[in-house]
């Protein structure tokens, strides 16, 4: 438990300023400097992940540092394969547009990891999630999203890998099999910084305007 | 599109130490008062949600913002229905600390909103969720902690109710049937504020340290 923080914070308009430029300049980072990050920042971030919301307090999160070379490979061949078969999927300009995407840092990102949720935890003790057992793994994507704000806030920049075989990664990086997994993530500084998505740069998909999602009842 | 920002910022370490502040002061909000927010903050905290990361720029979110009695008395006989379940699970001190538990703030919270997603939306043209489509529900649990940490840094408490049928939810609402309820938010000013979760103040459970979910490889 961390210790008594004492009175309650009160946030200015300064700070909430601040914070929507956190918001709108986090980005899905693929483009990676090689050079290491400083000692302690993963653990300090991995620290305020574990703030994140958890259904029940199961803090069901389970990261794996992917630091050997011989690990990296395994998951850059993984990649490959779930890329080209995604590639194959598309033709003509769309096919041309999506094998120029640059989509993941593997092979630059000074540190990798890998995330996963122990899917029935112990711990919690089934809180909330009897009749949505997903909950567990939402969980970690929102430590994994305060850990992309926290970062980007130290000028680190994060991106989710998502096209992979996620059985091959569990196999491949030697974890327990019932655990699941949520995401690879390559964290280092960025070569370039932009306050739109690189898919909207490229001109791949737009964004939509909010007022169109939401409905009233 | 957002209009461009011109040059990126940089966040300073008072901002920093803020930030942890707001990750730290983030609660899951049970206990709220009853008056109503400003006129726009839900939907300039949605508008901010909405900057979240989605796969493949997919923008799955779907947003019901539950403003009538009659869907709010659905919802909240839902969760009694799932709650008297789910305490019928459990037995002796453990069954009476859970009937002691505040686990949703439906009948008071001025603000009410069901998230969901659009499983197999045609923005992003399946980019990064071929082999992982539960990277659709990740993106909208990413929208929703973004809005709740934004919330969180004007003064707004949100409680996550997962404690529900999702199906129920869904036809309760009169949304599409092929939408994917990821949870139900109650939203509006806390009546306390504290550090810890209440989980853990009142013996549910306990955080652990983070070094001890961290592995290498």
């Amino acid at each position: 438990m961390r210790p008594d923080m004492g009175a309650a914070p009160v946030f200015d308009e300064d700070f909430r300023a601040r914070l929507e430029e956190l918001i709108v300049w986090r980005r899905d980072v693929r483009r990676f400097r090689t050079d290491p990050l400083p000692a302690g920042a993963v653990e300090r971030l991995l620290g305020l992940a574990c703030l994140a919301p958890s259904v029940g307090l199961s803090e069901p999160w389970r990261f794996v540092l992917v630091e050997s070379d011989d690990k990296r490979r395994l998951v850059a061949a993984n990649f490959e394969d779930a890329n080209a078969e995604a590639l194959s999927s598309y033709s003509g300009e769309r096919a041309s547009l999506y094998a120029s995407l640059k989509l993941e840092g593997i092979r630059e990102a000074p540190v990798q990891l890998a995330a996963f949720a122990e899917p029935d935890p112990e711990k919690g003790r089934t809180v909330g999630r009897r009749t949505m057992p997903e909950t567990v793994a939402y969980s970690v994507v929102a430590a994994m999203h305060t850990m992309w704000l926290a970062a980007r806030a130290e000028g680190i920049g994060m991106g989710w890998v998502s096209i992979l075989d996620p059985v091959r990664v569990a196999r491949d990086l030697d974890v327990p099999p019932h655990w699941q997994f949520i995401g690879y993530f390559c964290i280092g500084y960025p070569l370039e910084e932009a306050s739109s998505p690189e898919l909207e740069r490229v001109d791949w998909e737009r964004r939509t305007d909010p007022a169109t999602v939401v409905v009233r009842r």
